[in-house]
């Protein structure tokens, strides 16, 4: 490394004396300095020799060795991932096809940390040519481009779970499906080829299947089971409560069968796809857009291309940019485009429409917690929709409060008969319940069961204001109490920090929704929990005086020399008195 | 909606009563409940309808509407991650080509919330024909497919912040770029068309330029600039603390210029690139390795694919397997496969060697936290290398303690004159420094500013006890003191939670040697605050001593009526035998 050090020496002047804008053409002199690479160096690679390894990396090769990007980063995880991603999928394609959706989900042990997870769905089943695709290739799908509410956004997460059980077993995916009644049931076998990202099918026939439609798919994986608070059990628990109209029967590694049976008949709100709105559009995708779109003319543009613009609007924002609504879109220059940009953030337009979103509505938040906690108190809000970024979105929270040795952690089985203790709820509780309260998150009616601390929901309770509500809070934490708190984004884009969709990055109109809609349902909590030490006050001043004025009519009697019949009327009366001189 | 609800009611019985294993080919009945999507509902899509929306996602469309992912999720972390992604792959450049790397840095503010910038640096420039795909492409370079420690591995960052330029201002990129003194300087300006992931190259040219050899780029993007922990002035400096032997110029948006110049002119180690362990790969990697691999026997595929695996290994694994040394690779059936990977697993087998990662060394570990940082003392250790799923990678950890207000946020200026105050050191300080010690967490000699709390680095300081130093430490936390902990891990592939590289993932062999090496500074650090106290508490008798002795003496001469020489031979007496019954 020596002539590196020489080098140094030599040319150390150039980057030492930068003029405060780059020369790009200084004479020579500098460059006599004469040190081109493969020159005076020893070990080091010239530019030829870099270039030559160059090359491209294909996607799936790029999440096998990131698949921790994905949510596979240990065994443990790996089994929920799958899971997940499987069911979610199926949820989809049943409210696609305004189906109800009914879904088994199976884990059989095959060896030691090795599974066998099948999920099995009544929902409208995938055309034979698209099974293919839809499971043994990354960013393929239908639900990355639309702006609609769906649980799946990327394309990414059931071919990565077959991706996965494929690099730890070898195995190939096994998919049933069957699109209709007068459709065949075909079974495909196959893996998907990381080097091209492209899907192997191993074999494909045609099947009888006791199903008119739906999908089966089958994925063995190294994997490990665990119950607890991010276990397979507890997401499939919490995607009942968010899923109301879902019926799911679990059958878990010790062949033990549960059903969660669904609370309503009704389907969630049908949702309307959007085109986006011109405020959340960036310079360079409203450049990309005038560039693909068919319309020939820029106001006709801006009309069909997004929400919310008549041609009012679009007029106005022509004229602001000072362009002609005649111009031609594809001729429009950068620096007009610009224009355009300014324009359009300094137009008001109204906020989205919000038919693409459904949130899960009140009475069913209050249901679904009621189903699954066991608590003394409930309550939920809905926030009106707002908007981040031009994507529309919607908060709701809902929460179940009261409950010895904290609430949250421990569901109830489906069916058991809830015994409500309403009189126990007292300061006593909410001292004796050390525990910070449980927070259970939500996106597009899926449970997000990992990486609590990164995401903006977790961060918006910690900033809520706990306290004027009756619950103790330490700094910066989350509060603490016998109490479980149900927040749910819906929106037709959730922004997860990572792939594998476990949690919500802070944008602030989301953190700023959030803490509106706790502090709405806080404000619920708080009447209940003063209302309970109110109640509990009043409780420990009727014992005082049920306790003391016998004695105190005993005393009297003997100084007074009362008959006993005096000594009850005074006591009696006392009594009174007492009892009228509290606030009722 | 009622509909369904009827269909739901039909085909209720076959979810509800599963078999353990799903039954294959149930005969009809219960595939006569006829609700063919299509038929029974009155808003869904059909399966037909779903498949004719199914389409491929392009990565760069992908990354652009997930941009939060690459680090580009507000304006004030997109100016940083466009820095350090062209910073990064400058340092990359210069150290594979065995150049001395000398890189500005030039913010230049444009308009409100637009920023300029400017990375130039002297390695050894890109060949024309790839500047386009490196600058113009996602998933597109030579450090994914190669197992040896580089700043970048994804081939992602630079054309990712060039993407988010153009996206958020509609400017192309422009690059210039010397291949060597007998190439010709170009000038590329170019953008990347996100539905094909591919570059545009709006224009090259032929220019003077006074560098013999190295790579410009400017990108101009939507950004906020602010100083603090994570700006980018911070992560500058604390490059120069990781790269003693980068001289680096930074002219930030006011005008100001900082240098930050070299203290070594010895390059890093040069890392060797390795094959991938047998112990790390699994089992579907394998079979795929079987199938590309040009070896034609078993045996000789072990020992050309795979470090560590000589004959003698070879045999070893396949006598386990069950396998003949001279089979054909290509003819190893899934089953054989699954043999051989468990006797790969079986077999014991050498820790891959770490010639492919070049830790900082502990001398320069202490050379850049004292150029950087003012402090009382400082000491460092760097772990020996250790593997992780094949992967090797080594810990290291240097700690700077002892200013009063917290040291780790104040850096000093380079060249400033440091003054120490080595007596100061003692237990107030400890008291007074009630801030959480500063972290600085570093993977392959890139400083990680985002996301402290995910990181395994921060997991590890806090599982520490560092009690036992002489820190205090609240329950779960990071521990309080005027003190700086950096840490660095040196890997040939460092697990990120997010392609944004900001944070290192938890697997257990890294906390593990994240702790080994926390503790063994920790010590050191130990050792000296213990012997801060105790010269603190020596000062403390000795001043009490000499404030009370001559009072003493004053006394005893009136009480036993001493001359003033008397008195002062007894306070000398007295002063001797009480310093001597003190344990130096």
């Amino acid at each position: 490394m020596a002539e590196a050090t020489l080098f140094d020496e030599e040319t150390g002047g150039a980057p030492s004396t930068p003029a405060r804008r780059p020369r790009r053409a200084k004479p020579a002199g500098a460059a006599e300095d004469g040190c081109a690479p493969g020159e005076n160096r020893r070990a080091g690679r010239t530019a030829e020799e870099m270039a030559s390894r160059q090359r491209e990396i294909s996607v799936a090769e790029f999440f096998t060795k990131n698949r921790h990007l994905l949510g596979f980063d240990s065994p443990l995880k790996a089994l929920l991932t799958a899971v997940k991603e499987a069911v979610d999928n199926s949820l989809d394609a049943c409210e696609e096809a305004a189906i109800l959706p009914e879904i088994l989900v199976e884990l059989s042990p095959v060896a030691e940390n090795r599974f066998r997870m099948l999920v099995e769905d009544n929902g409208p089943g995938i055309v034979p040519e698209q099974i293919g695709k839809v499971f043994g290739k990354l960013l393929y799908g239908s639900k990355f481009h639309k702006l609609s509410q769906t649980r799946g956004q990327q394309g990414i997460g059931i071919s990565a779970a077959g991706m996965y059980g494929q690099l730890t077993t070898g195995k190939p995916v096994r998919v049933v499906s069957r699109a209709g009644k007068r459709a065949k049931a075909y079974e495909y076998v196959l893996t998907l080829d990381t080097a091209r990202n492209k899907e192997e099918i191993h074999s494909k026939s045609e099947i009888e299947w006791h199903r008119p439609h739906g999908t089966r798919v089958e994925i063995e994986l190294e994997a490990r089971y665990q119950k607890g608070l991010r276990s397979v059990d507890m997401y499939l628990k919490q995607t009942a409560i968010a899923n109301p109209h879902l019926t799911l029967t679990y059958v878990d590694p010790g062949g033990e069968k549960v059903v969660y049976a669904r609370s309503t008949n009704e389907l969630p709100a049908e949702t309307v796809e959007i085109k986006p709105h011109p405020h959340g559009v960036e310079l360079g995708r409203l450049i990309a857009m005038l560039k693909e779109t068919p319309s020939r003319s820029l106001g006709g543009f801006l009309q069909e291309e997004f929400v919310r613009v008549g041609a009012k609007v679009a007029k106005d924002i022509c004229a602001r940019a000072k362009l002609s609504e005649k111009a031609y879109p594809t001729r429009i220059a950068r620096e007009e485009a610009a224009a355009l940009h300014t324009a359009i953030q300094e137009t008001k337009i109204s906020a989205p429409p919000t038919t693409c979103i459904s949130p899960i509505g009140e009475a069913l938040v209050l249901a679904g917690l009621k189903k699954e906690i066991e608590a003394d108190f409930y309550c939920a809000s809905t926030r009106p929709p707002a908007v981040y970024r031009g994507n529309p979105f919607q908060v709701e929270v809902g929460i179940a409060y009261g409950k010895p040795g904290g609430v949250g952690l421990e569901l109830t089985e489906e069916g058991r008969i809830q015994k409500r203790k309403a009189a126990q709820v007292t300061e006593e509780l909410v001292g004796n319940a050390d525990e910070p309260i449980r927070v259970l998150r939500f996106a597009n009616r899926v449970p997000l069961l990992h990486q609590q601390a990164a995401c903006a929901i977790t961060k918006a309770v910690i900033q809520t204001n706990w306290k004027s509500y009756g619950l103790t809070q330490p700094r910066g934490a989350l509060p603490i109490g016998p109490c479980a708190v149900l927040v749910h984004i819906a929106s037709v884009w959730v922004p997860f920090t990572s792939e594998s969709k476990e949690a919500i990055a802070g944008y602030e109109e989301i953190l700023r929704e959030l803490r509106l809609g706790l502090q709405e349902c806080g404000r619920k909590l708080g009447t209940y929990i003063r209302k309970g030490k109110r109640l509990q006050s009043e409780y420990t001043k009727r014992s005082y005086i049920e306790k003391y004025i016998p004695h105190i009519g005993l005393a009297l009697q003997e100084i007074l020399d009362l008959t006993d019949q005096e000594r009850d009327a005074t006591v009696s009366t006392l009594d009174d008195v007492l009892q009228k001189s509290r606030k009722f």
